[in-house]
């Protein structure tokens, strides 16, 4: 038998099911139980919502800072953030101008992500050298104009009076004057989609509805965004309008990218490098990783092949842990995923299997490792 | 990557599902596409019942032998049982006594084993040296009586004239004549299940509704064969009361044991033996097989793990590849499995899993191939 010196595990969460957290946890045990002596370095994923402070910090170490800042409705909330231990500031934009956070008041025409740029301010000030922002689960439509107005980016209208802009107001803006702005760090936004800034694939059209919009009120939303990317092309010669994720986050996407100079990167990406993964694989025996499903959209820089990608680089082996395996998939095993193990252990419809899922998770993960114990 | 030289495929089916054939054509391809130069020795493995003659055929070679005997009603009927090369004749007593022959009609008061005796005597004069009795699937209750009839063992009444029994009769018999039985040849008899002939976990009680028989024909049945072994203890000095297996295909078991010295053995044992699977080992990288569920009852002497305990002697790794996997199935590893594989890449329920289980099984064994390949 070969010797295991030292595993990665790096998992997505299972949509609706078993947590990255939870899932890194039964890894450990079941390899605790094959490999006793193995080193496992456990790298949570999220998604950019909900939960990215906390898996940053549970792989990277650091701590969470709180603080009081405003909420989607400019109501004081207390929030938090993320400092690493080497000064970088994870911020998620949903920790103050998140959906539930607008629960049974959902209006994208009126909410803020004005937190978010009190959030970075704090950050700035307590020294930190660099900024991350997760932009998933947003409740906003503002372009990030909230945010910006935070930082000291001032905004006027027809009649030169200052305002912060909302989703709902955007068209009203005449005038953006950038120079009270102050923030000198870098920015990594953390983006997973590429819908541009407006138009039919547009924040407005595809993702206001579940922020509570209805249709005069996507029309309202998707003019004021065209209207802005206009505006900062005009004014900032920042040219928006056909950016990749762009839309993201009601906009936030694009105002991170003018306002901040944001670079927009794949949320694997960032939680990758700032694990110094590649550094990390040179001694690693192989890689866990899994989601929910995988299939021909795993394709486009999900988790799974965004680890893959990397480990095959350093011919490191990676074994995929999934829910579910769509048909048609041989391109990921050339992309880099040595082998891929479906967790359905009986054939149950979804509600079944979901109840389970915790325990075939465990008991599938520990069949392969003692495969390869008795193989290799 | 470690070479790969020789591979068995030695699958049960998946009642229901894919057959065993059809689990060792899947598993060629898939090795064909993962590891082209290995050599695959495929051994399907029937039950005992149907399709037992051209599984023996398919693996050992030989040839099928066509006869006219009588059917489960004294009928004439064209049958069949093989010829293996070593001159080991294989008979299937479902050739000419299955249930399906009955089918319209099942009585197991009168129908009647006298075509295996036919069979057996045809296999003895085509100059075979043993026999291997195959006895799933039976539509008799006769306790072998009428296979003993055929072969020359006369059975007399209370008004001592000789009858041929079947199950309904049984209870007529009075004196067992031996002396005109002609068979010098080993017998081997396989046989799956350990109930008695008679009593409540005998023959007609555990069998018999299933043949056809009603709560009265039950009793009939069950006093005949306990009349039965009362005979053959006092007249011919077997003791069939309590043996396990006696009560296989409606007492053929206890039949063949006290008429023919047969061995009652289990069949993937007879199977085994027969293909030299020892031998074939001693050169093998590993050893696929599979079963439809593997559970706690696969313990009990079934497929994989009979395969397993053998190969584990010779350090041979087995990797099964099933439909279900039932709970606490830890002890299959010890028995000698390296990885058990559940063929379900999606959570859907059984009547949709069966419908994709073969593109399923093919897709799951190539992954755990090329698993082999990138990992070992």
């Amino acid at each position: 038998m070969k010797q295991i010196n030292k595993i990665i595990v790096v998992p997505d969460s299972f949509k609706g099911g078993i947590s990255s957290k939870i899932f890194c946890n039964i890894s450990k045990e079941a390899i605790h139980n094959i490999f006793p002596n193995a080193q496992v370095v456990t790298i949570p994923i999220a998604d950019g919502g909900e939960g990215t402070v906390d898996a940053y910090l549970s792989s990277v170490g650091g701590k969470k800072v709180s603080t009081i800042v405003k909420n989607p409705f400019f109501e004081d909330m207390e929030s938090f953030y993320g400092i690493l231990p080497d000064k970088t500031a994870v911020i998620e934009m949903a920790a103050c101008a998140g959906l539930p956070l607008a629960s049974g008041r959902e209006n994208p025409l009126v909410t803020t992500t004005y937190g978010v740029g009190q959030l970075i301010s704090h950050a700035v000030n307590a020294g930190c050298s660099r900024i991350i922002l997760a932009m998933g689960g947003s409740s906003t439509n503002d372009a990030g104009c909230g945010m910006a107005s935070a930082l000291g980016v001032k905004f006027f209208d027809a009649q030169n009076k200052e305002f912060i802009p909302s989703g709902g107001t955007l068209c009203e803006i005449e005038r953006i004057d950038t120079h009270g702005l102050k923030l000198h760090i870098p920015v990594t936004a953390m983006c997973d989609i590429d819908n541009p800034l407006y138009g039919k694939n547009g924040a407005a059209h595809v993702f206001a509805p579940q922020k509570g919009a209805d249709e005069a009120a996507v029309k309202l939303l998707d003019d004021g965004l065209r209207h802005f990317a206009g505006l900062v092309k005009d004014q900032l010669h920042s040219d928006v309008e056909l950016l990749a994720g762009g839309g993201a986050a009601g906009g936030l996407g694009a105002g991170a990218v003018c306002f901040l100079g944001a670079d927009l990167k794949m949320g694997i990406q960032v939680l990758l490098d700032t694990n110094n993964f590649d550094r990390l694989l040179s001694d690693t025996d192989f890689v866990i990783t899994g989601e929910g499903r995988i299939d021909t959209q795993s394709l486009r820089g999900k988790a799974v092949i965004g680890v893959a990608k990397r480990a095959k680089y350093k011919n490191v082996p990676v074994i995929a842990f999934v829910g579910d395996i769509g048909d048609d998939i041989d391109e990921v095993y050339e992309l880099g995923v040595s082998g891929i193990f479906s967790i359905n252990r009986v054939a149950v419809p979804y509600e079944k299997a979901i109840l389970r899922s915790e325990n075939d998770l465990y008991l599938t993960i520990e069949n392969v490792l003692r495969f390869i114990k008795n193989m290799c």
